[in-house]
């Protein structure tokens, strides 16, 4: 199977910076962020609105490509347990999803209650969440 | 920002080969499947069993990349709408996301109960279902 090229859509802005501060489900505090998209793909966010609940996908650039097993939360009393079976960043493909809110729109710019990606971290895409689809 | 190089960590084998086919959401119905991981990518499946939900991430390799807003379900009567506000597989990087059910695991072979992708699709991550998780 040959390689794929993505590109990213945009990228995090965030107060959070330090990996290991990132809180490792959404219910653990993530604060506020902003998605900043490229010029190129703005187009494709230009009915988002304040409200809807979409599915950020992120790429954890800092994440650990290499490692495919992991002890859950770093919990010395587990097993070491397959990364396809964790939500851990180590994995071969480091893509993070997030569920979230978003809270404003502006040019661009899309503001979101909690995203739990630190600043920097490349955008891949967004999807507005399958619930709020199949209603329409 | 950087493209970014993905690997893919395995592949669909579905009796779904015509991609006007598949059904648009899951609950249309969509064929058993079995992804047939990497040699590379095997060991990080070892934990998934009969019965465990997983979020599949695919690679929509057919997918139009360039389009950036889409009529919903190619309904003319739809207005156009950007893409990151629908769940077409028309958006910059066709990254497919699927719920499903593990219904058999064997030697990097997971067979799972309903996949709406092509026979070929290439498959980027799998991730257990968030609620489960939560749940350990």
């Amino acid at each position: 199977m040959p390689d794929i090229v993505v590109v990213p859509i945009g990228m995090v802005r965030s107060s959070l910076t330090d990996p290991r501060e990132a809180p490792r489900q959404p219910d653990e505090g993530a604060p506020r962020a902003r998605i900043e998209l490229t010029p190129e793909a703005a187009p494709a966010a230009a009915d988002l609105r304040a409200g809807d609940r979409i599915v950020v996908l992120t790429w954890l650039d800092r994440a650990d490509r290499a490692t495919l097993r992991v002890r859950p939360r770093d919990d010395p009393e587990r097993e070491e347990t397959g990364v396809f079976s964790t939500r851990s960043q180590a994995r071969p493909n480091p893509i993070g999803l997030h569920e979230v809110t978003v809270t404003a729109v502006d040019a661009g710019r899309i503001t979101v209650d909690a995203l739990e990606a630190v600043d920097g971290t490349p955008v891949l895409d967004i999807k507005p969440v399958l619930t709020d689809v199949q209603q329409r």
